[in-house]
């Protein structure tokens, strides 16, 4: 069971040294954010192979890899939503994607990769929220614009294969427009929210714009099904997993101890480690340096330009030295991605046994990466190709969706 | 011309000694708030004869006794909007009500009987917000009993005598989720406002709500045309005026501040005196203290008693001391009702004369407010049996009114 933090305005911002919040990451140590104690203060739950096991006995069929690599690494409530899916009981998922920038890099990904994998394997419905107002109020970009590039965002989810008939999703600026339920939940939530736990929970000063302050209620309100009342015929007893970045989990923490007040089940969670920058794993990366990550737009040669000139090495600065030493996997930018992208565990296995050991040079432990993001990118670009606005607009279509409540 | 106040983190939130807030206002002498005072610490500008002759040259009419009488008191621009209209440029109406009960009492009354005046002398249209949202925060009372209270509220509002054609009248949960325009402005409004100002303007705390703390926009974004795409055809550039009680000056001084930030017209304003409670002018009314004043939903038996028993007197102890020193119009609740309600000037003027002299007795004052009142209930109670669910439900479809953009 997840452990629970009665009291929200004791919880702190940061996790040891590494600071995690929505919109602030960054690591002291080259290796990363140690997710151990971040666990600890964020108090999650590990996942374990306890409960790997579990999810494989409960659906039959293998897990997807993020969890035996550890990408999703922590949970809040998994057991519960296990237990349901036992009982035949539904349950629907939800994730989002804040829209910073037109294109969506590599980390965009992962959550939605593995969302993607958990509707298929628990045939649930999903709802995607794009927070259009989110970046709006934290960035210098117009709304009209913001509207566009979320509009661009919602073409790039959907050309990752999501079923339109399970699928709903939307962006803030149009739902609450659409939705007087959703607004009604969002007030409901901020009832039950003082400035100082928001403040507690995601470090806002004084400075900052009221938007801002009671944002967090509207990332929160879709974690209840009464949000979607086309989706659920009304039901506010549906719970809720949300696949997402630790650095989200802020947010659920406060839906969680808001849900109780409002007599609404608890969000459960599965939480993943950040995917790092191309330059190393001190940073999340930022939608807004292109040259920190590959981008679902890049071109295949602009991927191995990337990857070849920016991709942090683990390995030693001679080829000499390399095959004495050997590279370190553990900071090596492109294992670490091919960890992330590259599904045949054995092959990894073996690229990790080579790295380590010098048989294999950074040169070729890159272009194995080159290789991998290259088909991945290519493959998600020709979906995208297919995507149309018109396409786009019906899944933001506010309907039911191919369940029955 | 108004005096602006560039800095809003600079504003108090107290006038002098009396506190004026849109939650809070207590005097602290007999004869109620120093509105001279109030006047200079809000920014605002005092009614003059100079402008009340303006608007009768403008408008060819004589003007409303509310201004006459120093009810409407204080303006911001008023000029402006004489300007526009002398110019046949279009402008709007936009007031509202808090629904704090399900019985409006005779204080709500007059910035409506005001409004109503003003759309009868303009020809324009007018924008009616109905805060459900704001009182779900402020008060506990569930969010389905307060949709259900907003709706009789609007009812009320309706028996009045407005014109459905010139009118839109919405309540905040249903409105929001009905356009997308509105939310989207109530952000760019969020956007430009800090927690600290904020907490200058409203006197907010850490340990209020974020939804308290953020509600202000959302009274803020009826006073531009681009909240209602409907009827201005999608225009922000058209002007709006305001006629509110003092108390929700606050909420327009911050709206003026964010204008020119959002490239907005500012809203002009003319504001109301507070009416008095029956026990007497130390404090606003409150819709919680049935006794505190008249209902609309009162009987004309229980408005003859609450005036006979609770009307606070100006009179002597004595009918002799009464004959020998004459009343004090200035704290005599009766003479203060029937300033607000009795239209007939002469009437008004001699009341005033024969109950200062003495030869007017407190009780034959009473009766003759007791008169007026029971006149003005009984004819909205009229209207009131006839205005239906339905017709209400008309008046809030978001829709385009009688006038072209």
């Amino acid at each position: 069971m997840a452990q629970d933090l009665g009291d929200i305005e004791k919880l702190s911002v940061e996790g040891g040294e590494d600071i995690v919040t929505p919109w602030d990451v960054s690591a002291e140590e080259v290796t990363g954010i140690d997710y151990a104690k971040l666990i600890v203060k964020f108090g999650s739950v590990p996942i374990d192979h306890q409960l790997i096991s579990r999810i494989e006995k409960v659906t039959g069929k293998p897990t997807h890899y993020f969890l035996k690599r550890g990408i999703f690494f922590s949970h809040r409530e998994m057991e519960r939503i296990l237990d349901l899916y036992e009982q035949k009981k539904p349950f629907y998922l939800y994730t989002g994607r804040g829209p910073s920038s037109e294109a969506m890099h590599m980390g965009h990904l992962v959550p939605f990769l593995f969302t993607k994998w958990l509707q298929e394997t628990f045939n649930v419905p999903l709802v995607i929220q794009v927070t259009d107002d989110e970046k709006f109020l934290w960035k210098d970009i117009p709304i009209d614009r913001m509207k566009q590039i979320a509009f661009e965002n919602v073409k790039d989810i959907i050309a990752l294969g999501f079923d339109m008939e399970k699928t709903f999703i939307f962006c803030n600026f149009n739902y609450m427009g659409q939705c007087p339920e959703f607004y009604q939940l969002i007030v409901q939530i901020e009832k039950h929210v003082t400035f100082n736990q928001a403040k507690a929970i995601f470090g806002f000063t004084d400075s900052d714009s009221i938007g801002k302050i009671s944002f967090p209620a509207i990332q929160a309100a879709p974690s209840f099904s009464s949000a979607f009342p086309h989706i659920f015929s009304g039901r506010s007893d549906l719970p809720c997993l949300i696949p997402c970045a630790i650095d989200q989990d802020p947010y659920f923490r406060m839906t969680r101890d808001v849900a109780p007040k409002l007599k609404l089940p608890k969000p459960a969670l599965l939480h993943s480690i950040f995917f790092p920058a191309l330059q190393g794993a001190t940073s999340k990366m930022s939608a807004s340096d292109e040259n920190s990550s590959i981008f679902l737009t890049d071109s295949q040669d602009s991927i191995k330009t990337k990857v070849m000139k920016y991709a942090f090495s683990g390995g030693q600065p001679t080829i000499d030295q390399h095959k004495k030493l050997g590279g370190n996997c553990d900071i090596d930018v492109s294992y670490q991605y091919l960890k992330f992208f590259l599904e045949d565990d054995h092959k990894l296995e073996q690229l990790r046994k080579d790295y380590t050991s010098g048989t294999l040079s950074t040169n070729e432990l890159k272009l194995e990466l080159v290789a991998v993001l290259q088909k991945l990118v290519r493959e998600i670009q020709e979906n995208r190709k297919l995507v149309t606005d018109d396409m786009a607009r019906q899944f933001m279509v506010p309907r039911k969706l191919k369940f029955q409540y």
